[in-house]
């Protein structure tokens, strides 16, 4: 008999259906009892009545692998308004002990520790699992947007011969005795390969060594990386970023109905002009509006996001803000300065609710350029020997971007730690699962 | 204007179009005067007259970026069947001396070694660039393929907190003072996804210290993961990696014909049902046709493949053969021995075109058969404690696979060297750019 998947069992009603997954609640009530089996997708209630049944399942534990058959009925009270009767159960792999975690309970109750120290397990649970298949959705739809607009997807090393993006927070690799890095971002290479597809694309890892345990870090996270040429400025960048933040979002609400009902997580609009401030005016906006005086400083603070992020919400009604022309000196060397005004840059940083959520922008193109700008900042040009050879041979006015995935779905679902949307996090303490 | 891609100017005949890429050429035959701009899909010529523009054209280095304008013509003689007339010829941003590789020849002269040092322009190459497109569609026919099927899409830690796979081929990085190892797959993770979503994938690096030079092996490679539950057996790995296949070849076909057709690539069909042959069968099949002695030996050497493709093309006409049922004790101790003889695995190699491009099988998936093969083959536990927790509270028989991308693209190009098939290879002396 065809095996047939919990999220579809309520279309069968009348028919005799085949279930598999894994024990995840029994309940006898006495008068009805109820084992519901979770399988890969959601959840199906079966009533079991047979004496011998319910005997063997008392025996055993939660996360036992099943196979349940039975009829399908109709019943307005069950969760899906069915279930399944004359239920017959086979145990194919029978668990010894209860598991160190509830997984069958609504909320999952154990503290952020003893979650991600039993993550292999934790992650069953229909509410953690629901995080991880909208990060699937959300890479998926990332990936559509750009490959209907002639991207090219690439994967570029993750190891490193030198550590170009400075900084101290990169790893050191021992590679075959010689010392190698480990790729803090593709944004080196994705700028060369403009000179290859003019448009790319790239999911995933980048890893930092963020010496600093907060809540919104992680020492690897998923990346995914756009690069494009030929554009006006860095507001083609924030046209196309737009277009790919709607895919996202698009994509979640296409694929992902019922994790993101489990989740209650409440989709943004995506306007088709996201309200944008320059960054200057939003220091001004921040002091006149909510006596925060960071004038002259560089960046904006995470409590100035914040208020940045209420103000779009209050005054535009939109969940995210532009924020653009970062002063060119707190940017990375390769960002390309504004042509009226060179102390601030033609970057971005989106907010989402408040929060950086991609920082981008127009990159310098022409190979003077960058020797100019490196002398300046006193960055040795030996160790970009590689990438600088490709300015020398033309690349076209280009700039990109960077979304970091988990920042994205915390955001989205307002998880209160970075580590929550991450499959098993690394940072400073944790290596492990 | 809007600017139109090289690939669609010969559908513009009769319009005054605008192209931008690179000087990819410039010919002057005296009574015609060629110019070739190349942009991220394809190249167009475009007829040059103008004195003053061929004047700049002659002090203008291959490789400077431009932005041609012009009338598209109908011309039987030149490639695509159309040609710009009437040119105009806009430098955006000149190169001021030759590149070190020709990228203009239709066949790239440089060596190997002098390529891959050179990687940052020699990608720009139409026939090299072709490889990673090819690489690119293969991906996204790998996972249209598993989205279909209900499978999800994971990205599993890259950072390790021990040596899990074992072998001398594992590089350590230094995790915040502490020894940390990189992923030389991610089959421990997918297995225990299964246990969340049942169906699984991944697309990612994967990394091994492999201490040989050879044509075949590179330090850091994309792996193609697959693994899903509730299985027959081992053949029903096989029938999806069938599948997967299939859906690869397919989308290649779909999307990339310019691609192939510049590399005159011969796409394999993918028979319903690839042909099979168990491991000591084979052994004798190479005795007894090729005169190959290797019984009694647990593995299949590189010439053995070989032989096997040979074999597999003239009996079974077939660019694919699975050899099934490795020795078990050869096999990774997550192997799932055949139920009627566990000397054998229920594992296989996919060889393609004589080369394994792929490994998989079913696994184990009882908590005390992982005990008890652990135990026998001299495995510490300690180091799969979180692995082993996720079989102590239920996983269901499953199995999968990997595909190498680089081996995959190399077979099916028949290239000379797996380095040619991946963006910038990593191995023993390389790790530029």
């Amino acid at each position: 008999m065809e095996r047939v998947r919990t999220i579809a069992a309520a279309g069968h009603v009348g028919r005799v259906i085949q279930l598999q997954g894994w024990l995840h609640q029994f309940r006898e009530l006495g008068r009805v009892n109820f084992l519901i089996i979770r399988d890969g997708w959601g959840t199906f209630q079966a009533v079991v009545s047979d004496p011998a049944t319910l005997e063997r399942l008392r025996s055993t534990q939660v996360e036992s692998v099943i196979e349940v058959r039975g009829v399908v009925v109709a019943e307005p009270m069950a969760p899906g308004g069915a279930e399944l009767h004359e239920t017959e159960v086979t145990i194919l792999v029978p668990v010894a002990e209860p598991p160190p975690l509830e997984l069958n309970k609504r909320e999952m109750k154990a503290n952020l520790e003893t979650f991600l120290d039993n993550a292999v397990l934790g992650l069953r649970h229909p509410k953690r699992r629901a995080v991880l298949r909208l990060a699937a959705a959300a890479m998926a739809g990332f990936r559509a947007t750009l490959d209907a607009q002639g991207f090219t997807e690439i994967q570029t090393p993750k190891i490193l011969g030198s550590a170009t993006e400075g900084g101290a927070n990169v790893f050191t690799v021992d590679y075959f005795g010689r010392p190698a890095y480990l790729a803090q971002s593709p944004q080196l290479y994705k700028q060369l390969a403009v000179g290859f597809f003019e448009r790319v694309y790239e999911v995933g890892p980048a890893f930092r060594a963020e010496p600093h345990a907060t809540t919104r870090h992680l020492a690897e996270y998923v990346s995914l990386d756009v690069e494009f040429g030929f554009i006006e400025d860095h507001t083609t960048v924030m046209a196309l970023l737009t277009a790919v933040i709607a895919g996202m979002i698009g994509q979640l609400q296409h694929a992902c109905p019922s994790e993101l009902a489990l989740l209650d997580a409440r989709l943004p609009e995506v306007p088709a002009r996201i309200p944008s401030i320059f960054f200057p005016e939003a220091q001004q906006l921040l002091l006149e509006r909510y006596g925060l005086d960071c004038r002259g400083e560089p960046d904006l603070a995470p409590e100035h996001e914040r208020m940045l992020g209420q103000w779009a919400a209050e005054v535009h009604a939109s969940d995210f803000l532009f924020v653009t022309g970062y002063p060119t000196s707190k940017r990375p060397f390769y960002t390309h300065p504004s042509p009226t005004d060179p102390r601030y840059s033609n970057s971005f940083d989106l907010l989402f609710r408040g929060m950086e959520l991609v920082s981008g922008g127009q990159r310098l193109h022409q190979y003077q350029d960058y020797l100019a700008t490196m002398q300046t900042r006193g960055i040795a040009p030996e160790p970009f020997a590689e990438y600088l050879k490709g300015f020398r041979y033309g690349i076209p006015p280009h700039g990109g971007f960077a979304i970091g995935l988990e920042r994205f779905l915390m955001q989205l679902l307002g998880l209160s730690n970075l580590r929550l949307a991450a499959i098993f996090p690394r940072d400073l303490n944790r290596v492990v699962p």
